[in-house]
């Protein structure tokens, strides 16, 4: 009964999402478990004039034994061969899709934060420098798995939550509209002018306030706020992330200053789950971390290099989008990213800056967005004069 | 109930098979479908002091997505980062542990025989270089699957042949001994020395007869009798095939003259099968290529390059393997071909051979070995001067 959602996911994927162009080689990957939208974005691929699929699954349990038994020195090791694959995909304009949500949460549970913390993969940093340099056409879609559908939906059996999980999946990427592609069209264009109004701005810093929060997020003179439309060099225009509700930039690494609380629990890669995450920054860096669960995995996170306790990404998402209204907690960045505005530890999106800027931006091996925002955190924007305007009240825009 | 043969047979390839050394990398390969034994080797391989394992899936169902939809001329195209991973692993001298066992067999079915043909993944012909410079330690072992087990007991039902299969592979590799390791050396001990003896006679060709066999396979004045017995250019030992009961060299890919009938039927990669497979020889090429089943598929593999009608090994096994003992066709070379002497088209390994018969030993971008022995094929070495000499009559050694 998902064979339909998945052969419109695919389809939505590869010819809007990434945009895979006739003769493209089109790398697909994802955790064991998701073969069957695998499959379909495969068939997918191919029948839209791919030249090749390279398909990769990323085992969690095989990371686990790592964890639990290799040597500690050992634990930040990646094969040469990771990033030379990374980069050479850049180099020959391959497409890329990648299938997110967790498919064994939880997995982790029981082994030491610190360990777990030094691995990063399936994550590997050479990610940031394709992506920056934009040779990619990419996209990132959801895969509802049974473990996953299991957290998302515990009260339910498992064969109902998850076709619950692929109903809501079909839902949020618009997939239950007669034309998808025209669906999103429109919302972009929607996000696109947000995102105008928001860079016309030249707002100094974004001041967020709620339950737990006051924090001042510096942003640099070019700052331009956009949304996930992007095109690569070569003027293949694609959508990074389906779903996507939100508008993004790259603050400045040395002007973040307050406490912020997460508004909602987030998965780390491999599966550990951070709960009440609250962090305190100075001076631009995170420097206390403390959470309900998880803390150790994410304060063994920001040790990892200079820029990993730093802010690489700041992005306002209203109420008006679809994974809001579900009112649920997907424990998948790419999904509840979507329902509240969040920051992001780590590497910023050079495409969002010009000039001396570029240099300024945040520069480290992780990416990790952890959401801020909701109906009871206001934001504002503040003048170079120091002046406040209101941005977002209630999850509306106030601009 | 297999947890505990998985077990077993995890820690004999990781400590015997692929004789893993601490601090290597290890890339473990496997078709989906074959998890539990992929994540116990990667336990084992970590436990014994493991930098890192690499364990990668090849997902068969895309390999079929392609044939079916992809261009003609795009079937051959392999991404560059495919052979550059392999020459890495070689050049940092890792260990590979590789699991055979076709998970969907029967899947290509159907399709363009000629397309199947010009897609040899997963294998990658960079492979033979790292194995003829002996840059890695290395080993293949079975890993059964509900896909699997089905054509071999087709008679079971599911769960029954899934378990009858795990329990004849316990059996083959011999884990049902109180010490796998032992009985392992002392199998090979007396391997090497008919391959010592067999070496010694310096016989100019070796000839089959049998139903429909009338073959003679001439050799090369080096060629050296090997039993799977490798040490890699480090000295690190290793058993490349578990179970192995073969002893091989690498014949004059020029002198190969007759008539050769299949004894067993064989999977190529990808899962077709070929039945009563017939080829005549002329000139050491492969001249007439037919079949009950899935000679085109044959035909274009050989078809590939020059070598790849050619022969690249010559094998000789006798009855008192366990393999032989179960009368059971396994459709997997890696088990069927210990029941049975065999040939393979395409790459010789040339540590079997000395001076310029390296260069003369035969080259292809494939290696696919099938069976032509057995109790009614007998098998006579011919020596310079002419004379016949036998070696094996009804499965036993004549030597």
């Amino acid at each position: 009964m998902h064979e339909e959602i998945i052969e419109r996911l695919a389809e939505l994927a590869v010819t809007f999402g990434a945009n895979v162009q006739p003769g493209q080689t089109v790398a697909i990957s994802g955790e064991i478990g998701k073969e069957p939208l695998v499959r379909a974005l495969a068939a997918s691929a191919y029948r839209h004039g791919a030249k090749f699929v390279d398909a990769t699954y990323f085992d969690p349990h095989v990371k686990r034994a790592r964890i639990e038994h290799a040597a500690d020195e050992t634990l930040d090791f990646v094969p040469s061969w990771y990033g030379e694959r990374v980069l050479e995909i850049g180099r020959q304009r391959c497409a890329t899709i990648s299938l997110s949500g967790p498919t064994a949460p939880g997995l982790l549970d029981g082994l030491d934060p610190t360990r777990i913390g030094r691995d990063q993969l399936p994550f590997v940093k050479e990610a940031n420098t394709v992506v920056n340099e934009r040779q990619l056409n990419w996209t990132a879609v959801p895969c509802p798995t049974p473990g996953w559908a299991a957290i998302v939906h515990p009260e339910l059996e498992p064969e109902a939550a998850l076709a619950r999980l692929w109903e809501q999946i079909a839902h949020v990427c618009r997939l239950d509209e007669p034309d998808p592609v025209a669906a999103w069209e429109a919302r972009f264009a929607t996000l696109t002018t947000v995102s105008e109004r928001l860079t016309a701005t030249r707002f100094d810093a974004l001041r967020f306030e709620g339950p737990g929060t006051d924090l001042t997020v510096g942003l640099l003179p070019s700052s331009r706020w956009l949304c996930a439309q992007f095109t690569t060099v070569d003027g293949i225009r694609h959508s990074p992330n389906l779903p996507s509700e939100e508008t993004f930039t790259s603050p400045d690494p040395r002007r973040v200053e307050g406490t912020v609380r997460a508004t909602k629990p987030l998965v780390l890669g491999g599966g550990s789950i951070v709960r009440g995450l609250t962090v305190r920054f100075e001076g631009g860096r995170a420097v206390a971390i403390d959470a309900e669960t998880g803390a150790d995995v994410v304060r063994a996170m920001c040790a990892r290099d200079e820029g990993a306790a730093r802010l690489g990404e700041v992005a306002l998402v209203d109420r008006a989008g679809r994974v809001g209204g579900l009112d649920t907690v997907f424990y998948d960045t790419l999904l509840d990213e979507n329902v509240a505005s969040h920051i992001a530890f780590g590497n910023a999106y050079r495409m969002t800056l010009d000039g001396a800027d570029v240099e300024a931006a945040n520069a480290s091996a992780i990416h990790v967005d952890f959401m801020i925002g909701g109906d009871e955190v206001a934001v504002d924007g503040v003048t170079a004069a120091g002046e406040r305007v209101p941005v977002m009240r209630g999850g509306e825009w106030q601009l």
